[in-house]
């Protein structure tokens, strides 16, 4: 069957070593053609839910694909390498939770299947399945093998799946999971950026007070901001600053989002 | 037109996000054949001045393309998006000063369009200019569009430009500010190399005492050396070490060399 | 001469400045069609034996070709540029013991040029080599050039050398150097994995308990397992954790590994 040109690889193996380097190579021995992309080796440690966030964000922007991701505290465990088919590309990557939020981003699972086929995996360490299984797995789905060449079919109903990050809603008030924290410091909810619909030209968290706007220079200098971001997320920024510090959250907390007091939100 | 085969992208978004592989992916939907070169994803956040030094000091050595760079706190504001055209390839970013200095390494500005064409852009997020703006209009230039399908022509000679870096000097002296620190320390000033010329075999520093040389081991290990650097800059360095720690500067800073009292520079 | 169609890059250049993308750029410029793929640019600046291990390491899992590693403190002083062949592919870069490791890994050094044609080289900067001598040469390797071409012959044993690192054992004890800290604070020693062999279900490195395993969930999270990593080395983790901090290691200090008081390695 035909096979993918793109391949992606997203893991916490950090940029330090040769891990990184050692599945290019691999996928080049097997798949010389194909052409790679890295979407980040510097998920933190063994943060699946993490890997899971920025996976799902960046694959709907990829050419269809063959995409790796290995964040993967059980290696060499009990736990499953699996290989599941989309409508949009092929994800491969421990059975975790690290590919169902991207998966769904591609269009949902149609077929899914457990690497095990020993003559594809002839030598397999305990501690680097990203180089030994789902690197070399991932080439061969490229050049154009089936997904059950690589093992048997599994129930795409049971794949390891993460908690869903929380959202709940009431009367002026907004509570949602930090989804991600970027580079820049912004702070991205679980919540649709729809979301920010029910409040006015203000917001309020805690003490502080967030401008209503649609990009960061729309609030003053070192002032926040609520915005729907690229992602289509709510998310809170600071202009020319870092509002994960200005906030204190980190990825996992869970922030208050309120209506000011008064009418049309002009005070704190 | 023929278009290009290489296209650069230079940017403050960091690597632990899947923004830099968002833009990949644009480029590679778009015109997949296009090889793709990261100049830096880690210009200081916002860091303007910096991300245009690197840039202009480094698309010398590329292949002749379309360099996209987008360091650009003032995204979705008023500030304008820009593609111009020099003899040694296009550049591609905000008009905030970000492209002058690379577009003069590159032979200067014979042609600039804003990008406003909403058949190019029909879906512009307010936060990620780099992916719904920047990237696919510089594939489409690699593929041969011209400039003036992406949007009007503008005036070159009213672009942002930041302003120069100071350099003055006087008899037995020179000031001159610092452009850039790189990985290793190495402090670069705005003053040609050939500046050094005017100063004997050593030079002064405040209290330091810096070797005039043409490479770090000229200098015996922890001290300091002055020389032409690589981009034909002065610089200075530390044998074995960080220049800008000992001597506590950071890129736009102002340093002052002054040849030491007594002749021949043999004394501090 | 056939050449290749691959080119690595592994440097202490750091991912902040051009440096990389100019030697990218270099190489593209020569040799448009090469493939290249970074093994890491993070080597601690100028840490030779670092990058050694990480080379070494890393060019048994990349396709056939040309490795440049640039790791170079002594960079424009009477040190070599030198490139080496081997069975697996060439090795370019300076003559201070970073190449000889991966040229053993890559089947043993069977010529060994200097680089010094002038007209290979006609206009080298003092401080950065890796774009105006060691690119460059690799590219035109990758075209097919011969070794001979860039330089004269010279004697492979008389190639710079690090110390091996020390292995040491006795009834019970076994002490190796670190070799190296991974991204995850797994510490490698320079002992094979085998060794682990004389151990039993537990080894003891200090005060410190140590269970024998083949993958880091072997141990309780929090807890120090003993294994063969990945390279075949062994290794020491801490399943959720960093080794090298719950042991204060770093590369190049020395363990010393005991079996337990007592029979079978039940206790501490």
């Amino acid at each position: 069957m035909p096979g993918y040109q793109w391949l992606s690889l997203t893991t916490d193996y950090g940029l330090s070593d040769g891990f990184v380097a050692a599945c290019h190579g691999v996928v080049a021995r097997i798949a010389p053609a194909v052409r790679m992309i890295d979407v980040t080796h510097l998920v933190p440690a063994g943060d699946v839910a993490q890997g899971a966030a920025v996976l799902a964000q960046t694959v709907p922007h990829l050419p269809p694909g063959v995409h790796v991701a290995v964040v993967d505290p059980g290696v060499g465990t009990a736990r499953r390498g699996i290989a599941v088919r989309t409508p949009g590309g092929l994800l491969v990557g421990p059975d975790n939770g690290l590919l169902p939020w991207a998966a769904e981003a591609l269009g949902g699972v149609t077929e899914a299947v457990e690497l095990t086929n020993p003559e594809w995996f002839p030598d397999v360490s305990r501690t680097f399945h990203g180089r030994d299984v789902f690197a070399p797995a991932a080439a061969r789905f490229a050049l154009g093998a089936a997904l059950v060449e690589a093992g048997p079919p599994i129930d795409p109903t049971g794949l390891v799946r993460l908690p869903d990050p929380l959202v709940a809603e009431g009367d002026g008030w907004l509570e949602a999971g930090v989804l991600t924290v970027d580079h820049f410091g912004n702070v991205q909810l679980a919540a649709p950026g729809s979301t920010l619909d029910r409040f006015g030209s203000v917001v309020r968290i805690g003490d502080l007070r967030v401008i209503r706007g649609a990009t960061f220079g729309d609030a003053p200098p070192g002032e926040l901001v609520a915005y729907r971001d690229s992602a289509g997320r709510l998310a809170l920024a600071v202009n020319g600053g870092r509002a994960a510090d200005v906030l204190g959250v980190a990825a996992g907390d869970l922030l208050r989002l309120e209506r000011p007091a008064g009418t049309g939100g002009s005070a704190t």
